[in-house]
């Protein structure tokens, strides 16, 4: 049957050896002190958390869903004794500053946490999935009155918060937000201007529970006087029940039925004249609301590893316990029967290796990235910080889209090795299948993150974030051929590599002729870079994996099984980005217009 | 919201202009007289039935399920109904021979039935898919006294039908079924004796339910004397109600609580010395059921064109509806707004391009499958027989594995093109997606059948079956080029059977040496010939579009929407093709055992 145990070996090898991180972590004075032997004992922590307490609710959560009636929503059976244990461990703020009530930890260290709660309950790991956004939007831009009454409660998880931006008439396009702010007394806007909110919000994940004793309600709206489209939204804060305790007239009116993630309440909200202040400068409240959403969109890419993670580990186990048929090869040492394991047999060996390949890779890439992050926010150095944060912008809608398309995607593969069994929901595949889909969709659509890599991360610049990012990819090139014979993936990064240039200079030399060429690229090209994202990160596994200064330590896998699944990347998955650099590159493909 | 309307000038065009199926008919007897104008009368029925009478029982069978207690299985409200109305209308039968109470259409009707009643509710299809195939086995197997007792009802829809084949430890692997067949009174057996059955058996489609008097199982069962392995399997009958009316000993113990087709229930079924008659002769029973499998194949394959269909023309609805954000580019003729149909947009176009080239591709080849079918059981000269069915044997596990690849992939692929609505059960592509899945599993999972391809179909003959099947597509290349100008499709198909002759020829060469490297490359190997496969259906639209005397007529596409589609199938999907080609031929890629 369907557990979680998370893999703190594997993921400690992968940031303390194969990324360094504790090097990193040395330059940067926020983490003094910090080293490997703290990093595994958080990790143990965190692991012992996502596999005994919450990993028991993910099925009961997922059969008994949340429940709604006027009075508010219920979350599923053993939902708030979790989230009790999870607030008086200290986890939601794991990454939030001392001064603001946090521990001051890496952001690393919070991404491997969320990969690993996402594991254990995706739909539970809803409800504080947005409380390190809404942390950073109230410690940046909310007046500090505001941020006395609400920073605290939000980075310890006393209170739970939401993010209110899409109505129904406006998902992708949020120029289209109607919800209406209005100045108390008709006061002049200002930050911390007190407002009422009027309208209609969807789709807002945890808007009501039964959690917390409150709940804060980040809300994009619009002033009265404030130009139309994106450029004229406000960000205010609604909490549920006032600083007097009164109720604030904020109210769920429903709550959606949906493929997955049931145990988390996606709800209809309706704000009647509710009581809020604004957050941020007047019309500027898309870009207060974009810092949380980029660190929202790491997260969701964190998802997509957990994802991938549920998925290996469980196949495994399914595949070396369920026997079937003689296979007509068998490892060394092993003896005949009338049924072997079905992990023996080539399409499984396949199957799995690709599971593990992918999640071997992506965690690394994600790992990286929120090393970047780390640097990018803390490092003293102002030019290390700013080719951090160009490295983590370019980054960020890549993580998000390919993360989460992999992790989705492999769950859908994985439940073919339990053939009939994985159609039924107690063999759990199933339900990860259908709580992996909405991470391709929420914070932004994998569509509009391909837009914006290719818009405002590749083109915008003529190219120049993107080629200081292959540069230092490139050193992983080096390294490899310094080492060649141990290995040998350095000229499979470095065609990569080459192809992600060349289609990118074809598509900067060309968009001003066919200014659609990019749009109609971006997916292939997001695709592209991801693939060799990829390619570097099983170069470097492979080339840690045979380091015997870096080799994997005990009690995770040895370093012949880490060269197998890097080697397996290279060469059967890695050739799909062939497909990818080609379509992009294609200039005269026809796209027409069609439908009816 | 979510709808199914039969595409019905689309599926006549194909068969009738790019496939000229009455000039087939012509030559089989048995169709004497059947005509093009016929045939769509048939598919106006048939659409009529799905869209009208079907169709709004699908999302409401999901939520409801299916209800068992130890008397028995209720379906959901209206499954009764719809299936009372479709034994009245006679489509049972359809593809049964008149004597047996049939209408003797071709299987290419049938085909094109169930494509339609999948994509209007596939888990009350699953009820009446196994009849055919039932059909089929009590035709050719059983004993006059028994034919005389089941096959009309059968043929009829009076009674269904079921397949008893799963065992727990019996999935995949057939050779490990145990369920017990005791001759009655210790007679020697042979064809039509009777036995009592022992044994469980599980995912048994359709065990038990409220629809129909009667059930009649098929179940493969094991003589005492029999050989081990799938050489001692026989196959007997075992209605679930006796010739007098007494209750036989056959019951169903729980349903499976699964992913989708909710609607259909999944039974745990035991037999407890139920009285029953071998079916064909004894240790034959597996060959028997093949005959039942290779029919429930294809009938699978058209699941999967099914489910196409279904996500395909919902999509284009409602991304013809969802305004969000302006678009770079307006086809011509059209103004400006502040938002656009998001099927203008890139990136839904070529979501929206790639469901349409997909369902063109794969009907087109289902319906040429259909077509052989009954050239190799009708044709009055047998080398034209024998000809037919060796195609016929090859594309049965590409349609099977390939087409509900499509279809569950595709449906997956068209949730993104409703954003976040996607995910909610009210927009009906959620349940789509879940309802497709199953469809790689069932009835030999799709790595089976990659591997049914590559050894029994493409190896064993030296590659004589696939070569014979690859000149007869190289007519359209020659085609193509005899008219090049307005048919620029027959280098890319060219290109495609060359790729699949050179893989084919490395492999008879390579495998005596290396006799995994086929199954490493059985996945890819299906794979590749699929895409080869649909270069050819897209070259032959294409050829027909443009022909004025084969162009579509009034009430479907034009000719110009489906020469786009064609189009987009050829310069963005088929390069897919050389990643499947490409691995297949890597003979000395490492495939390692993995595991813990």
């Amino acid at each position: 049957m369907w557990t979680y145990r998370a893999p703190v070996a594997d993921m400690h090898w992968l940031l303390a050896k194969v990324l360094d991180a504790p090097a990193s972590w040395a330059a940067l004075p926020a983490f003094d002190g910090l080293d490997a032997d703290t990093a595994r004992e958080v990790l143990e922590q965190a692991g012992r958390f996502a596999g005994e307490v919450l990993a028991p609710t993910n099925a009961p959560g997922d059969l008994a869903g949340c429940t709604w009636t006027p009075d508010g929503v219920t979350t599923p059976p053993g939902f708030a004794a979790a989230y009790k244990a999870f607030v008086d461990g200290g986890w939601p703020a794991l990454a939030c500053a001392p001064e603001a009530g946090g521990q001051g930890l890496p952001q690393l260290l919070n991404a491997a946490l969320y990969e690993m709660l996402t594991a254990a309950n995706h739909a539970w790991t809803m409800y504080p999935g947005l409380l390190h956004g809404a942390y950073e939007v109230l410690l940046h831009h909310a007046v500090p009155e505001l941020r006395a009454r609400y920073l605290e409660k939000v980075a310890t998880g006393e209170w739970l918060a939401t993010m209110n931006l899409t109505e129904p008439q406006a998902g992708s396009d949020l120029g289209l937000v109607r919800t209406k702010a209005d100045p108390v007394d008709g006061a002049s806007a200002a930050n911390g201007t007190p407002v009422l909110i009027t309208g209609h919000k969807i789709f807002i994940s945890g808007g009501d529970h039964d959690l917390t004793d409150n709940i804060v309600h980040l809300v994009l709206c619009r002033l009265a006087d404030a130009p139309s489209g994106t450029r004229g939204l406000s960000l205010a804060i609604v909490p549920k029940f006032m600083p007097d305790g009164a109720r604030n007239a904020v109210f769920c009116d429903g709550i959606e039925k949906k493929m997955g993630i049931k145990g988390s309440a996606t709800c209809q909200m309706r704000f009647e004249r509710a009581q809020g202040w604004l957050i941020g400068e007047p019309n500027r409240g898309l870009s207060a609301m974009f810092l949380m959403m980029n660190s929202a969109r790491l997260h969701v890419g964190m998802q997509g590893i957990g994802h991938l993670e549920a998925a290996t580990q469980n196949a495994h186990a399914y595949a070396a316990e369920r026997l079937q048929m003689r296979a007509a090869h068998r490892p060394a040492g092993t003896g005949g029967s009338a049924a072997d394991p079905i992990a023996w047999h080539p399409a499984m060996r396949r199957a799995l290796l690709t599971l593990q390949a992918r999640t071997d890779g992506a965690r690394t890439l994600a790992y990286w990235i929120a090393l970047l992050l780390d640097e990018a926010g803390q490092h003293p150095d102002a030019e290390h910080r700013r080719a951090a944060a160009d490295h983590v912008a370019l980054l960020t809608p890549v993580a998000k889209a390919f993360f989460t398309d992999l992790g989705h995607r492999s769950a859908d593969e994985a439940l073919g090795i339990w053939g009939g069994y994985g159609f039924v929901h107690e063999y759990g595949i199933e339900q990860t299948v259908r709580d992996s889909r909405i991470a391709l969709i929420y914070e932004g659509t994998n569509e509009i993150q391909a837009v914006d890599l290719m818009q405002r991360k590749l083109l915008d610049d003529g190219g120049r974030r993107a080629e200081a990012l292959r540069t230092w990819l490139g050193d992983e090139v080096r390294a490899c051929h310094a080492d060649a014979v141990t290995c040998p993936f350095g000229d499979a990064l470095a065609l990569q590599l080459e192809a992600w240039g060349d289609t990118q200079s074809a598509l900067l030399a060309g968009a001003k002729d066919d200014p659609e060429w990019p749009l109609r690229a971006a997916d292939d090209m997001l695709a592209g870079v991801g693939h060799a994202l990829m390619a570097w990160a099983w170069a470097r596994i492979a080339r840690h994996a045979v380091d015997p200064n870096g080799a994997p330590g005990a009690g995770g896998r040895t370093a012949a099984q880490w060269l197998d699944a890097a080697r397996f990347g290279i060469e059967w998955l890695l050739p799909q980005a062939q497909v990818h650099w080609q379509r992009a590159a294609q200039r005269n493909a026809a796209l027409p217009f069609v439908g009816p």
